[in-house]
């Protein structure tokens, strides 16, 4: 079936600016695959199809209520021997996205970039487990990281949110985004806190690349923003996005559903998240009667 | 250690209102227990005191990062023989909370009970399991479930939190919240959804009677409203004064933060919470740039 972070994030964050995809894919990567790829506009002149190769792979088996996943296969594949080259419009770019691969990689595309003004980072509990190092050395060079929160546990051997959040806040990063699939995401910043619960839904068909379909949605949004500069305000309405957009990707297997959802259908589910996270408080004080 | 559900709940409720707590307790439960108990007003009179009886023990083990607890000993006690008598102050109460106990003993009390005019009920996976039709019965009868999210999911054998608590409020409440631990709680109703993520912490010393103090901030704010109708507006207050509450309950062991809590300081968490969870919406649409 059709993912991968790449297609995920594009077909996500291609709601709100132009996207260059930067990537390797093997000959089974056909031209369906990239037709979906460049859906709304997608740059795909930096994906490069190697001869002989095989896309990355990743499967896994979610839990009874989808909450807990467990990986049952990850091939490199294609990135085993990836070595970037970025075209002048990729190196250009204002904003980046480093999906999940190895921090090596990540880091040799972030190197190639000549000024971009925001930089968010996706990772996973195998690079913090063998590549620990490299990963800290991206996620000083970032602007962003948007982990799992079971991720930002792991890496900081914090159990709690907040004091791990803190850590890698620490680092370099000025905003942390946790990911807590069903239960939402949060935002956390060196003085500032937000959280948003996940679109409540009937039925979860796939949760597979909702993660990013989310970060496409909140660094798409950033993206389409930049010039009015990067407030809490905004990093708040992305963390919207980011939830509408996911929620969506989860109602049906693979991209089926993001490759016919519509821009108004986005905007119906911020506003539905809005009225589901809002009471009133002024009125109401603490006091016997 | 002093907790039990009863203690917990009537600190946090009587914030709001006036409380009776009936149940029983044994020769272990003490003058200085019974002072706690009574706190800020709180009608012990239909607290019995059993001659040789020990009071309800309830031990767990929690998780590394507090989200999973695994109960190691759960000793009714005196609960096993109780057979309550209210007195006509409690029968006469307008609003009941029914703690977590065996579903025939809540069952006794609501028919005590002359004309609640606000019933809410809690559970756990031991009278699931074990008295599955009683419990059921029970929530044929409330106005109000307040259930781990997991236990919603157990009951119903729905792993979506929608669709279980869609299949409970077809049994007769108009109320379904799904306690979700450090994600916070969801309000669901017939025809309304509400988040709210619990208050961020630095530390968690003792998330034990966070679900009983969270119930009373929740209840004890509907009953001190009672008079103004249970409007959806209202319902959502509460869990933030619910959620307000749990979350000085979990800073230090047992009771001892909420015995010290003010007025001031709750109204201070739900402030922070409205802030926490508000974004601006109405500038931004989607679409390219």
């Amino acid at each position: 079936m059709l993912g991968g972070a790449a297609t995920h994030f594009a077909l996500s964050a291609s709601f709100f600016h132009n996207v260059h995809v930067v990537g390797p894919v093997g000959d089974d990567f056909g031209e369906e695959e990239l037709a979906v790829l460049a859906m709304r506009g997608t740059d795909v002149s930096d994906v490069e199809r190697v001869s002989g190769g095989k896309t990355f792979f990743w499967a896994g088996a979610y839990g009874w209520d989808l909450n807990s996943r467990e990986t049952l296969a990850t091939e490199l594949g294609v990135f085993e021997q990836f070595e970037p080259k970025l075209s002048t419009a990729s190196r250009e770019c204002d904003v980046l996205f480093l999906a999940n691969i190895q921090p090596e990689l990540q880091l040799a595309v972030l190197e190639q970039c000549s000024a971009p003004r925001f930089v968010a980072l996706d990772s996973m509990n195998l690079w913090i487990e063998i590549a620990r190092e490299a990963l800290v050395e991206v996620i000083r060079r970032v602007d962003c990281v948007i982990f799992n929160d079971a991720e930002l546990r792991q890496l900081t051997g914090k159990p709690s949110l907040v004091a791990a959040a803190r850590e890698v806040l620490a680092l370099g990063p000025t905003v942390v985004v946790a990911k807590q699939g069903e239960y939402g995401a949060s935002l956390l910043t060196a003085d500032g806190f937000f959280a948003l619960p996940a679109y409540p839904l009937e039925t979860v068909i796939d949760p597979t690349g909702a993660g990013d379909t989310f970060a496409g949605g909140f660094v798409g949004h950033i993206a389409r923003n930049l010039d009015s500069g990067i407030t809490d305000s905004l990093l708040r309405q992305a963390m919207a996005y980011g939830t509408a957009l996911a929620s969506y990707n989860v109602e049906e297997f693979g991209t089926e559903r993001l490759q016919r959802l519509t821009p108004a259908e986005v905007t119906d589910r911020v506003q539905d998240l809005a009225r589901m996270t809002h009471f009133e408080h002024d009125a109401y004080l603490v006091g016997r009667r």
